[in-house]
C-alpha cells in the first residue's frame, strides 16, 4: 500500500499517515500481520519528518490498528480494535461537528444521509459490505 | 449560548470552540447578526490562552460562520457559508476517514447510517429537520 500525502491538504500530514492505514484495514488492503515500513523508512518514502510518522504510529498502536515489536517492526493488528465497546461514543463525539457543519451549509436529513452513503459505497463497494 | 471545554477530550480546545459556535448556528441557538464574546472575553470565561479563542475564531471566520468587526466586534454571519459549493468534496474527505474507522470496529453500511441518522437526530430533533 503507497501512502500519499497532499501537502496542500487542511488535515495534518500525521493525520493523514494514519487515516490511510485506517483506510488500508477497512478496504482490506492491509491485513492482519501484515508488515508496514519502518519509522524511518516511511519518513524517507514520502519525505516527510520521522517524529511526524512517528506521532501518527503512536496513536495507532493505541488505537489498536498496529503492534510495534522491536524485532519483528511494525504490524497491522487490525482484529484487537473490535472490542472497544465506547466506540459509538467516539463515533458521536466525530459526527457530530460534521453534521452541524454540513446543516450550516444546508444540507438536511436527507441529503446528509444520502451523501454518507455515497461515501460509503466509494470507499468499500456494494459487493464487500 | 454557553462554550463548556472537555479538558481531557482528544479534541483540541481550539477545535472545540469551533465545533460548539458551529453546533450552535445549526441548531439555531446562534442567529444571523448575534454577537459572539470578544477573544479576551471567551479567553478569560472559560479559562483558556488568548492565543487559542483566536485561532478558532479565524478559522471560523475563514469559513464564513463569522464576521470580526473592528467596532462591532465578533458578529454570527451563517447565511454566507451556504455558497460553498466544493461542501461535497470537503464532506466526503471528512467523513471518508471515520467510515473507515467504523468498518474496522466492525459497523457495516446501515449500521453506520442508522447511527448517522441517530445522531443527527439527537442534535436537530425532527420538527426542526
Amino acid at each position: 500500500m503507497i501512502i500519499k500525502i497532499n501537502f496542500s491538504s487542511e488535515t495534518t500530514i500525521n493525520k493523514q499517515i494514519k487515516n490511510q492505514i485506517i483506510e488500508g484495514i477497512a478496504t482490506g488492503k492491509l491485513r492482519r500481520g501484515e508488515s508496514l515500513p519502518s519509522i524511518r523508512r516511511l519518513a524517507c518514502d514520502i519525505g516527510v519528518n520521522m517524529h511526524t510518522v512517528n506521532k501518527a504510529y503512536s496513536q495507532l498502536r493505541a488505537d489498536g490498528y498496529i503492534l510495534i515489536h522491536k524485532q519483528k517492526g511494525v504490524i497491522v493488528n487490525a482484529d484487537q480494535i473490535r472490542k472497544n465497546k465506547k466506540y459509538k461514543n467516539i463515533l458521536e463525539e466525530k459526527i457530530s461537528p460534521i453534521i452541524a457543519e454540513s446543516i450550516c451549509h444546508g444540507l438536511n436529513k436527507d441529503d446528509f444521509i444520502k451523501q454518507c452513503s455515497l461515501i460509503f459505497e466509494n470507499l468499500i463497494p456494494e459487493s464487500k459490505i
